[in-house]
């Protein structure tokens, strides 16, 4: 692996000082921050985060802040997600668009109140869209990044260690809903959610020494549990499908290329930018779409970029992530695949840096 | 160093494969790519570039295309700079800021038509802001990235390398100027720029195979100057003062307060979003300003987070990027001081990870 230097350009968050405590290996950058990538070893990671519980630092999901009579529309103006049904105390996992249809994010929004929204971003500058719409559309909303900063707790014993901490009531927080919880007097959102199929929660932590605090009795209180620091886990997030913008998806993307079709609606009072751009690939559906790809052979390497797909000589398609899976014994990966090749159970071929590798297309990823 | 956990999403360069082949040591991530930071080491890299010739693989430098019949008016409102006497053939150090006068990126801008232009950016994705901005306000303006990867020669004999690879025109070109010039019949921007105060060019190339049989070229034209791999270096832009986005600005700064209010107009005609925020500090200027900061004593550690700058204890400032200069034999460092301790020669204290350091602010950098 290369080295990374060192600059303030590369956020360290209010975790660092847990997280290096704790043994990092390496990061990734994310969001101009520092993201944990490795404590112990990828593969004793993974064992670990479907076996206990771990506790990550993943403060580079940005919030984005709005705040106004206007925040409402403005959430809406930004995805093809119809919000007309969202109550107060949920979350949404929400394809952002721009005017052609493709994909600039897919945060988590969280809905705080009618005027009141948070956006949990992935690897993008979401904010200077959000902004640059807000400004150009003249619309009564402020616009900012606040000082909050999530912490996952993910894996099979998440509610123990949370009902450790939090108290018997997170059990009753339903996936994909919040609750405002307090920490040593400090309100804080506490959803259950998160980047891993393990089952568990996000703490949405405020700045300040409570952020420390809070990771501490997290570790103080888990110590039963074998709770350890973790991070998003690659081959546990292949194997469940869970995608990663920049690396499976980019601007060039629709949703429905994404298999995000389900989050995406075009009826006709949809207020949202990129609607019109949608409407063609809604009806007649994508040309190409993301699937589960298994490469046959021995474990593959790191996938550092796209790896073309091939059938018959001819490029049908990329890999974007790679990973060999201790628990299915074979290499899974994510792909983007044009439609003559998609089928389940379609032969094809991939490119790889150690040479041509056979691998089948699957329509279901590993869960 | 920390360890780089390379993925799809951390993109490499066009000129990615010769960076290696010319023994890259380590890397920083911008713009969601890869940046050299090292290759022989900081310091050899320093005197080779104050002595020799390098060539820096810049693509991270990504390019904002705006094309169409309103790109000029969305350029104006895009920054504070008046750019009504900007001509064909020029290239503007432009402040980019949003609505409330903060930066939100230190860009290039490049005129190639009075309805084509190229921004050349640093390290946010200001391609969101402007597409927002360009939405929002309904302009008739394409907004995209194209495929163009900045390639810098820089250093004393920067003329004479560029010389012998696209003929004696370049040394014509002045600073802060471009031409069209060709290389194997394609033509390209070649503009007298560069984040170093040694003199060179950058050339904006274009995607494909023409990229790697350019760089090949240069390290073939440039043996007998001593050519090398080479990357922006931290203590040469610090010892001349060149500002980096996201260590000693954010969009928290005005431009004046970043020292770059005399790229900065507020007529009454100017369209800038920002104008109306910065009429203020532009009449009474800001509170805080960046500064030049000699840290005495022993060569100080890296810099990745910021180090409060003192005076009686109180914090009056802080410091966001720092080395050693072996040229000075001081540590040279830019810092944000406020109007009380910014005069020249003024003594402070800043307090480093290896303890409070006496130190001095400086009016002009060190060059």
């Amino acid at each position: 692996m290369a080295l990374l230097s060192p600059s303030r350009r590369l956020r360290r968050t209010v975790f660092s000082e847990g997280v290096e405590a704790a043994g990092v290996k390496a990061y990734t950058v994310y969001n101009h921050m520092l993201l944990p990538t490795v404590f112990r070893s990828v593969q004793e990671d993974y064992h670990h985060l479907k076996e206990a519980v771990q506790v990550w630092d993943v403060a580079v999901e940005r919030q984005i802040e709005l705040r106004g009579p206007d925040a409402g529309r403005l959430m809406q103006m930004l995805t093809p997600r119809d919000l007309r049904g969202m109550q107060l105390g949920q979350c949404f996992y929400v394809p952002i668009v721009d005017e052609t249809g493709g994909m600039l994010n897919d945060p988590v929004a969280v809905k705080l109140g009618e005027d009141h929204w948070w956006v949990s971003i992935a690897d993008s500058d979401l904010l200077f869209w959000v902004k640059g719409i807000a400004n150009g559309w003249r619309l009564d909303v402020l616009v900012d990044e606040p000082d909050i900063n999530p912490l996952a707790i993910q894996g099979p014993k998440s509610d123990d260690l949370m009902a450790a901490v939090f108290g018997d009531a997170v059990r009753n927080i339903r996936f994909f809903r919040y609750q405002w919880l307090e920490f040593e007097g400090v309100p804080m959102v506490v959803a259950r959610s998160g980047y891993s199929k393990q089952g568990g929660f996000e703490i949405y932590v405020p700045g300040g020494p409570v952020a420390m605090k809070l990771w501490n009795a997290l570790f103080e209180a888990g110590k039963s549990m074998d709770v350890h620091a973790g991070c998003p886990n690659l081959i546990e997030r292949i194997e469940g499908g869970l995608l990663s913008y920049g690396n499976d998806m980019t601007d060039d993307n629709t949703p429905h290329e994404c298999g995000l079709g389900k989050f995406c609606d075009t009826h006709d009072a949809l207020a949202c930018i990129g609607r019109d751009a949608l409407l063609r690939v809604a009806k007649e559906g994508p040309v190409q779409q993301i699937r589960a790809i298994e490469i046959i052979g021995a474990p593959v390497g790191l996938c550092d970029r796209w790896w073309p797909v091939l059938a018959n000589g001819k490029r049908v398609g990329r890999v974007s992530s790679a990973a060999y899976s201790p628990d299915f014994k074979t290499n899974v990966s994510v792909g983007m695949v044009r439609m003559t090749h998609w089928d389940d159970g379609t032969q094809v071929q991939v490119d790889t840096p150690d040479g041509i590798r056979d691998a089948i297309v699957h329509e279901k990823f590993w869960i």
